[in-house]
């Protein structure tokens, strides 16, 4: 599996209206979407810093993951997500390397890519997810 | 301040030898240098991705901020690291909108560059680390 680069990295924030003041009015970055994963519950903004994203992730269920997320970690970095050429094939390779797989196939995440979740028991702690850009 | 990528994400980690497992084993990236910074009582170890590298930290001292962190909150990211070409002036910029800083002027860290962290409590929530390469 090569990685290509750091696709973005997720953060679990209690409101993105909040947060966003400080990655535009300190930071200086431009959010460029907004969307709303009714699959992963969440409402996520992006912005753009050089070859990744910063993907805020606002929970749309008191339920939901990253709602969980908050109560028991505090607003923070959730996952990182690696960019991957093929998806399937590098979830094979994780699987055959031991790894425990969240997603056993790709699903759709935000923006359309082709998304599977890593365990963090398998990932040094941290949530990891690859992303492939679907083909055209 | 224009921020060009994200210089590194900081992980603070209980043991390199332990995690770099994941990093190389599993990822398949390569460690391309340990480093001790006395300054900040650690061992950090690198790995590079596209333009961002991982920092892998681990404590050299019991009572350090790396060692803190994880008895408080895990293993896990500690901080997010951003490139910008003027430290000093970035700092200004940061002052004058009234973010909390950790360092008033740049120092020296890992790898020579001209560092300087932002509060956390400015930060959205997360440890804020703003790299100047030094020029030539």
């Amino acid at each position: 599996m090569k990685i290509n680069h750091i696709e973005h990295i997720g953060i679990a924030v209690k409101s993105i209206e909040e947060s966003r003041k400080f990655w535009e009015g300190v930071l200086g970055l431009t959010c460029y979407n907004i969307e709303e994963v009714p699959d992963q519950k969440v409402r996520t903004a992006f912005f753009m810093i050089g070859q990744t994203k910063i993907e805020l992730l606002e929970s749309t269920d008191p339920e939901g993951t990253i709602a969980k997320f908050i109560e028991k970690k505090g607003e923070g970095v959730h996952h990182i997500a690696y960019s991957v050429d093929d998806a399937v094939s590098a979830l094979q390779e994780m699987d055959a390397k031991g790894v425990q797989l969240i997603d056993k196939t790709p699903r759709k995440g935000a923006e359309g890519l082709n998304i599977a979740f890593l365990h963090p028991r398998s990932t040094a702690g941290i949530l990891t997810e690859l992303c492939e850009h679907p083909k055209h």
